[in-house]
């Protein structure tokens, strides 16, 4: 049975304690600019930095008891690998985090940090998978889909359920789409709480694997994306895209040059940290202006973990 | 007669309609590392970016009408400049901003931004003040100091008493250190509201002239100072230096590196944006430990106002 606003609601019962309630952050700059009233919900504040952890302890408080303490694995080198070694940190199982080989030290590190147990495959799908597979009948642990599984899809609509619950005026809400996670619980959501509400997402022109599914009535993979959003490079997932024909209204697509501006925008207006992927919404609500004019606009800003090395360097550089 | 907790209670009255209240923001993962509860006041979402607003706000609406209305003017090329254009702006009056002719093209656009009038002048004290004089004698505009002036640090004292409002329990309470206009602000209000809080300064080491006269006994003006900070340059003044001695309880130096340090664990572990100077307050929390185990401490977080083209830069490398 496909789940609904009740699952949402249910989800934040089982989660409220353990997430962060983001704060909704104005700006009235960005809105002279926009001519609208834009309401930032702002997951880069959530634990790991992303919204990931709230479909991560979603899942997990959802498993049986037993099944719960074999702990849990996944393939990922992004933020639910981050929120899932958390989530279970938190609650006292173990993860399983198979990363490709290649991945950047720091990720490695965050995900390390959180007490994970990391096994490397080679970068690509095929190693993932076999790796991932190894790990599950080695130890029992659950596999966590990172957006293609619906306790992850209630999870991560929580934010939009906070957000509908502090500002139950809006006229529209968008998110980022990569695999469809944040997306389609934004939009379960949403139209669960307000068939009114417009729902919209936002996604990178050299990513648009979603926009063309959407567009075509059929699921169409990603094919060799390309984007400075490194957290939308993933394809939509089938059960996610199910939710998404149906609640989302339409799906705006932004390309690299626009969103780096929205992002500039938010770092210089807001003095918040947001990844490119959390960009997108403000550059689609710029571009898409007439869309907009004068509504209330609650914008999902998924996560803020950014490398900023070259910022630091530059500071370093002035030491000698 | 100097000034006290009334004072900044009455200019808190003036300014609270036209300043915004800013956040207080906690990090769990930064208070593990102190072994301390800090309580981030966080005047970089303040507008114009800093706490300086408060100040020439108050300074502002602390004049006669009829002396206001002939405008008010300053030199500058931070962040007292394009706070006492807006707050000018917002009262409808105009603002005359001396800038040495050198100023970067970013502090030049702000500052007309928010609507004053500038007079660009050769990169020295003695042409800084010459102009000054001569746009007051045409103009009849008030000359507002950034710091030695008793508005505005009763105005700048107004977010210390936002976080003692929200957080009345605080042992300790630490502020940056330049001119000493916030530092006293913080320090009358603190004392006042408690006299058993201890108030800290956080000094750059390379620009250490409020912790030699505060040892000394003695103003001694700052020579040849270099930090990353550039809010915290200038020599202390003689009225702030007063209330220094009077009020606050020691003066913690900090070098470049632990400042820069302290900087990149705001902008990974809490996602937001804060200038140097604003990083040299949990510097100093990090380097001093001892004085502060298990302690409740507000840190006085003073702007968001930093260069971040060679970060954005980095993206448009990837555009291509």
């Amino acid at each position: 049975m496909p789940i609904t606003i009740s699952d949402i609601t249910k989800a934040y019962e089982r989660i409220a304690h353990k997430v962060h309630r983001t704060p909704v952050l104005s700006c009235s700059q960005i809105n002279e600019i926009v001519g609208a009233n834009l309401y930032f919900k702002c997951e880069n504040f959530q634990k790991v930095g992303a919204f990931k952890y709230r479909g991560a302890t979603n899942a997990l408080l959802s498993l049986p008891k037993e099944k719960l303490a074999k702990g849990v694995t996944t393939h990922s080198s992004g933020n639910h690998a981050q929120a899932l070694a958390l989530a279970a940190r938190e609650l006292g199982v173990p993860s399983y985090i198979i990363m490709p080989s290649n991945s950047p030290k720091v990720k490695i590190d965050a995900v390390r940090g959180y007490g994970a147990e990391i096994t490397f495959c080679e970068p690509n799908l095929q190693a993932r998978e076999s790796t991932l597979e190894r790990k599950v009948s080695e130890t029992g642990a659950e596999f966590i889909h990172p957006y293609n599984r619906e306790e992850i899809i209630a999870g991560q609509g929580t934010a939009a359920l906070e957000l509908l619950t502090d500002y139950p005026e809006l006229d529209v809400i968008i998110a980022p789409v990569g695999g469809g996670g944040l997306l389609s619980g934004t939009a379960i959501c949403s139209k669960g709480t307000n068939p009114d509400i417009k729902v919209y997402a936002a996604e990178p022109k050299g990513a648009d694997d979603a926009y063309r599914s959407f567009c075509s009535g059929a699921l169409v993979p990603s094919n060799n994306p390309k984007t400075i959003c490194d957290g939308l490079l993933t394809s939509l997932g089938d059960l996610n895209y199910g939710y998404i024909k149906k609640y989302v209204d339409d799906i705006l697509l932004v390309d690299d040059t626009e969103i780096i501006a929205a992002m500039k925008l938010i770092y210089e207006r807001m003095k918040i940290i947001v990844e490119p992927s959390s960009a997108t919404v403000l550059a689609a609500t710029i571009k898409y202006k007439e869309l907009f004019a004068d509504k209330s606009i609650g914008l999902i800003i998924s996560g803020g973990n950014v490398d900023m090395q070259v910022f630091f360097d530059s500071y370093y550089a002035k030491l000698s």
